[in-house]
Formats: structure tokens, C-alpha cells, sequence
């Protein structure tokens, strides 16, 4: 009798902009790597040939398309990745590394777009309960200061008017990310982002290791 | 001081393939027209520019997506129709005769596609309760035998293997189209289709002039 196959673990990566996704989703690559831990590297919105379509399609009209039609097809793009990429690795026994997920649909359309308005909100969790199947088994919430990770992403230090509003935008993603991480204590964990790359990094791998065990 | 403008009214034709939508939509424009009453008509899925745009990527891949991710697209294009056309007119004092609605995608994607599988149709339900403000005031369903429909759609009249396929799925869709009006008998009036168009145009003209009232 051969074994079963031992499903992946699905962890997903959240945060506000800046605050170092990219360079931590590399360094626990390299780590998996080095444990010769079978894995793929994903992201949302996209990570499946339609859903990148699909993706395109919401940059290219994000500005003219009303909240609900973009929060749809957010979920549309979303549902064709679990079918098509993220359920089969995970059925392979594959880990799955996906840079945002639900979380952001909760942070990005619900607080910072939606203003945390409760019907946008109800909305969205309704989608998560009828639409995914399949939550991360953890998500790593890399949490810094938004001032400090506008700052990193666009590498100046004043905030001009337009910049100001962006600020108000992103608060309100980060109080976004925070409501999540307290209503989902289990799940998300929370990861101090501040510091250098390393040293963030050490502390993903000791969460991470905690889901090998 | 000016009148306010008394809202439209909003009617949509459902149907199976070939029970006469489009004579029976352009016959009852002809009679609007006569009475001097503005509409607009239109159809899903599309009917704003981006809905269109999305019904030509749902054509072009339907056969390669998963049915939620086919379900979510379709309430993506009905939330930009909804918001770009419908509502604008019928606040505006306009009708709106739309060719097809919400009754479609229970019909077609719940009943053809699902089965009838009770948790695709309470997906369907909880996206029309939340995200389809309005329903029409009145729905006509055209009701004519799903065999007949399909010869006058076809013009041949024997089925072969891969239509007699299709004949099942009809006939799925038909006992959705069934259900809905059994399940909103208020909103939705059964039309018999049998018999010549103008026969059938005088009972939707029937019904209609009842909503003028």
C-alpha cells in the first residue's frame, strides 16, 4: 500500500503597501527550499491564466466600474484560481505561498474602499462563506506603520495632498487587516514587518514551522 | 413647480431557445411607441458597455471555467448593467424592457448547469438578494414546449445524439423558468407562446396594460 498523500499547507501573505511582501515571500522560499518542501508561489488578484485576464481587466477600468461589479469580479478571479491552481497543488500534497487572499478583499474593497461600511461588508463575507471553499491555514499579516511602508514603496519622505488622501485610504485598509486579524485570531497571525528583511523572516519561519509540526 | 417624475417600469422577457423573446420584445415596443411611452430596451448578459465586454469573454470561455466563476462574472455584468442603464432610466421616468434577468440565471445556471443542486441555487439567491436592488415589476415568461422552441430556433425537426443532450438541459432550464414563477407568482406571469405573434403580443399587451394602471 502506498501512502497517502499528505495535503500542502495553504499560507497567505497580507499587508498594506511597503511592507515587504515580496522580499518575505522569497526568504521563506528559500527556506522551504532548503527543506525540500514541494510548494508554488501565487498571487491574487490573478494567479491562474484567466484570473490574470481577469486582472488586467480590473486595472484597465478600476476607475469606471461601480464597487459591487469590481468586488465580483475580485471573487470570479478568485474562484477560478482555487479550481484551477490552488485546490489541485494542495490535493498534490504542494504547499501553496499566496501573496493576498481574502483578507485583502476584506481590507482593500470593505474598509478601504467600502469605508467599513456594514452591508459592504456583509457582502463580502457572504461571497467567502459561499465562494471559498478552501481558507488559508495561516495567513501572515505583515503589520507596519502606513506612514513607514508608503515610505518604502515610493522611497520619499513628504506626503503631498494627493499622497494624503492615499494615507486615509490606506488607514482605513489597515484598520481593515486589524478588524480581520482579531476576527480571526486562529488563522492570522500577526508578524512585527519592522526591522530588517532577515530578521521579519525569522520571525515567519518560526510561525511557519509551527504548521509543519 | 415642476412634477416629479414617475418612475419606469421595468419588464423582463424570459424564456427558453426559439419561444419568440425578441418578436414579442419588438411587438411590444412597437405598441409602447404608439402610446408615446419612453423605453429603453436591452439585454443580458451585457447591455452596458462593460457588461458586454464581459459577455464576449463569458462566450469565449464558457466552456473552460468553473460555473461559480461563470455565476460571479454574470452578476459582475448585472451590477454594471443595473448602475450604467437600468437604474439611471428608470429613474429618468423611462421603461426598461430587458431581455432576459435574474430569473435567467436561476433557470439556466442554477437548474441546466446545477441540476438543481441546493446549495448552487442558494448562491444564486443570496447574489440576488444582495447585489440586484431591483426586480423587474413584471416578468413575462414565455412558455412554449422546449422541443417546439427548439425546432422553431433549429428549423430541423428531428433531435440527434448531441441535441437530444441539449434536450435535457432545456428541459432542466424550462423547470427552473417554472419554479421561479411558482415561487413568484406576483412578479412573474406566465405567457402562453404557442399560436402567431400577434396572438401572443395581445396577451403580453394584456398584462402590460396593467402596470399602466
Amino acid at each position: 500500500m502506498s501512502a497517502a498523500i499528505q495535503p500542502g499547507r495553504f499560507i497567505s501573505f497580507e499587508g498594506t503597501e511597503g511592507v515587504g511582501k515580496s522580499t518575505a515571500i522569497d526568504n521563506l522560499c528559500v527556506r522551504l527550499d532548503a527543506e525540500g518542501v514541494a510548494y508554488i508561489k501565487t498571487r491574487e488578484p490573478g494567479g491562474s491564466p484567466f484570473a490574470e485576464q481577469l486582472r488586467s481587466l480590473l486595472l484597465d477600468v478600476k476607475t469606471q466600474i461601480n464597487d459591487d461589479t469590481e468586488l465580483l469580479l475580485m471573487f470570479a478571479a478568485r474562484s477560478d484560481h482555487l479550481q484551477q491552481v490552488i485546490l489541485p497543488a494542495l490535493a498534490a500534497g504542494q504547499w501553496v505561498i499566496c501573496d493576498r487572499f481574502v483578507d485583502s478583499s476584506v481590507a482593500y474593497q470593505g474598509y478601504g474602499r467600502g469605508h467599513g461600511d456594514a452591508q459592504m461588508l456583509a457582502k463580502i463575507d457572504s461571497l467567502i462563506d459561499r465562494f471559498v471553499p478552501t481558507l488559508p491555514d495561516l495567513t501572515l499579516w505583515l503589520d507596519l506603520p502606513v506612514q513607514e511602508g508608503m515610505q518604502r514603496a515610493q522611497k520619499r519622505s513628504a506626503a503631498d495632498r494627493f499622497e494624503q488622501q492615499q494615507l486615509d485610504f490606506f488607514d482605513r485598509v489597515y484598520q481593515g487587516f486589524q478588524a480581520q486579524q482579531q476576527a480571526h485570531p486562529q488563522r492570522i497571525q500577526r508578524v512585527d514587518a519592522a526591522g530588517d528583511a532577515e530578521q521579519v523572516a525569522s520571525r515567519i519561519w518560526a510561525l511557519v514551522q509551527e504548521l509543519r509540526a
